[in-house]
C-alpha cells in the first residue's frame, strides 16, 4: 500500500455469464468472509488493462478480453487500508476454467439480485454492481458520486 | 510525482463547444510549449471527479459537469516524470470564461483537425483526441493499448 499521499490504482473486473456473476469470497481482511468482484493493485509501469488480464488470471485462471470500462470509483473511504482509485472493467472469457488462487477461499457464480440481497459484499462493490446493472440497459460509465438512473 | 513505486494518478478533461476543443499550451516541462488537453494530479482523499472539476476551476476558471469517461490511459511511458494512469473525462461548461490560471500560459479552442495536423501535442493526447472522435460516432470507453474502430 502508499503511504505516501498518493492515492494507490487498483483494478476490478465484473464478468458475467449465464446471468450470473463471478464473486471471490474473500479469505483476508479487509471484508475477510465479505464477497468481492475480483481485481487487486496496479503494479508501477503497468498498464491498468495489463493488470486487469494479470490479476484475473492469477486469481481465477481465466483468460479475459476487456469490452468496457464501467466507471473508475474513488470515494476515500471506500477501503478501510488506504485510498484507493479502482478502475472497473467489464470483461469476458477466452479461455480457462475458474480455479481458487492466492487471494481468495472461493468463488461463487451469482446473480446480481442474489448478491445484493442476500450476502455481505466487501468495499463498494454493491454500488459498482448497481452501476453494472444500469449498464446493462443504457451504457454510459460510472464514478462514485454518480447517482444511477 | 511519487517516488515510491506506484503509478501517480491524474485527470484530463476534454471540453467541446462549437467543434473546438479546449487546449492549453503549457509554459512548464515536460512539453513545454506543447498542447494539451487541461488536467492534474489527484491528491489523495479526493475523488477523481472532483479533481477534475478542481483542477477546470483551477485552471481555466470554468464550472464544468461531468458527462463521461473516455477512457483510462496508463502506458508506462505516456509521461516522462514517472507512471501516470490518467482518468480522461468529457465534461461540458456549466459557467464561467476560460483564464489562463497557474499552469498555462494560455488557452486555445482549436478543432480536432487542427489539433491532429498542425501543432505540437503533449504526452499521449492525440491518442485520447483519436479516441475521443471514436467517441463522438459510436461511444465506448478506451485505453492505452485499445485500438480505434
Amino acid at each position: 500500500m502508499n503511504k505516501y499521499h498518493y492515492p494507490s490504482v487498483a483494478v476490478d473486473i465484473i464478468l458475467e455469464k449465464d446471468d450470473n456473476l463471478l464473486l471471490v469470497l474473500r479469505k483476508k481482511d479487509p471484508f475477510k468472509g465479505s464477497l468481492a468482484i475480483p481485481g487487486g493493485f496496479v503494479n508501477e509501469g503497468e498498464r491498468v488493462e495489463d493488470a486487469a488480464r494479470r490479476e484475473m488470471l492469477e486469481e481465477t485462471n481465466l483468460n479475459i478480453e476487456l469490452v468496457d470500462i464501467l466507471g473508475v470509483y474513488s470515494a476515500p473511504n471506500r477501503d478501510p487500508r488506504g485510498h484507493v482509485v479502482s478502475i472497473v472493467f467489464i470483461a469476458k472469457i477466452i479461455s480457462g476454467n475458474v480455479t481458487a488462487g492466492d487471494d481468495a477461499d472461493s468463488f461463487e457464480w451469482l446473480s446480481i439480485a442474489d448478491m445484493i440481497k442476500n450476502r455481505r459484499v466487501a468495499f463498494d462493490h454493491i454500488k459498482i454492481i448497481e452501476d453494472y446493472r444500469e449498464w446493462k440497459k443504457s451504457k454510459g460509465t460510472f464514478w462514485s458520486s454518480k447517482q444511477s438512473e
